[in-house]
């Protein structure tokens, strides 16, 4: 019984240094960009919530703030209620609480920034090829899309063309509808620029951002510039 | 024309003046719930993207802490990695910002319980008397179904009875299931004890605060003691 304890601990070992190995920084792209997209929603559903409050206590204030940071700040310099068709009763207990809450907002808005920068960083060092062509945004779609960069890298050009329009794409293998022309493409703006031929256009970055993924995720010198390029004359064409 | 402009401008004053007066503070009560609410389900799911990317560094800890207070606290102690299958490529930068991560969530942590005693003072100011019958929490669920304390005041005890309980209700009303005996009271800890007799139990309680809420509405005395020993008395025999 010794020994086969003793060869568990060994194959135990061995598969926590595979893990620790195959696991890899890159990954925290995917990371930071959901929790991006998480820290939005909830900046937003927080702040509605915070609207609705703050507006028993001045509602004019609320209603002149469109915007939520511009809202928040606002709340925090705490500016002396005029003629007011606010509650009547509050005291300073109410508005402090309003206030902690409006700081505690403006803390996650400012998380979101940061770890936005982050993200740019992670980008510049793990895909920067893809993300010269693709711009940041979508490259971060993409991924998310697939799992991770190592996915991303082995899809062929045809999938990473329509890649968000799974939907529309199974539609159309169900024999409802034309099969998508792009997906997380769309958005792109080589592809908004083009008016009669945005599918054409979606095809040639999507090619070039396939050979972009697989020298990202070889470590493979940047001629992100390049490609880009190339899209932009091969796309006048189109 | 300068004659219509003055009567409007002297009606949308008094509109105004009505609008302040009839605003009540004790709405706040609604606020404070369902911030507080909303602030529970975004701290589970910051805590749960958080875990997810933690993992990727440092699995061991992330494993060891079931609690999500408690893993908030051990991050931010940043305790030096030993044997662990985490990441190996991980810089200075990755761990700041999972720790910068872990304070902002800790900060919304607090507020909620900073919340939370603000709205226990807020139930003691305005409805002492559902609460020492109900308890905090039936007492805002209550609140938060019928949309005011006012609202609440109007209710027969037979609607307090099985308020939290619609969806069954009108089932019932449609010809399928049985009536409902309770919604949210099932909640309450003497209905809870109950054995055979939970709906008579929810019974009573709803007829004591469709009383106090009565009572507290018209700000008479603090009677819920007494209206919640009566309670006990009488379910004793259920």
């Amino acid at each position: 019984m010794d020994k086969f304890q003793e060869l568990r601990n060994k194959y135990l070992k061995s598969t926590k240094e595979k893990v620790r190995t195959t696991s890899f920084r890159g990954d925290f792209i995917l990371q930071s960009f959901k929790s991006i997209k998480e820290l939005e929603n909830i900046i937003n559903l927080l702040c509605s919530k915070l609207r609705e409050w703050y507006a028993c206590y001045y509602p004019e204030l609320e209603k002149s703030a469109r915007n939520n940071e511009e809202f928040l700040k606002k709340i925090i310099e705490n500016p002396e209620r005029k003629t007011s068709m606010g509650m009547e009763d509050c005291n300073k207990e109410d508005t402090s609480i309003l206030i902690t809450f409006a700081k505690n907002i403006k803390n996650l808005f400012e998380q979101k920034i940061e770890l936005e920068k982050y993200l740019e960083k992670l980008l510049e060092d793990f895909c920067p090829n893809i993300r010269a062509i693709a711009g940041n945004t979508i490259t971060c779609l993409m991924i998310e899309q697939m799992g991770s960069l190592k996915k991303l890298m082995g899809m062929p050009a045809s999938t990473i063309q329509i890649l968000g329009a799974e939907k529309a794409l199974f539609r159309h293998l169900k024999g409802e509808g034309r099969s998508p022309k792009f997906g997380f493409l769309y958005g792109h703006e080589l592809v908004k620029k083009s008016r009669d031929n945005k599918g054409k256009v979606a095809k040639l970055l999507a090619d070039k951002i396939s050979i972009a993924a697989k020298i990202d995720y070889f470590k493979g010198k940047f001629i992100g510039d390049k490609l880009r390029k190339e899209v932009e004359e091969k796309s006048k064409y189109c």
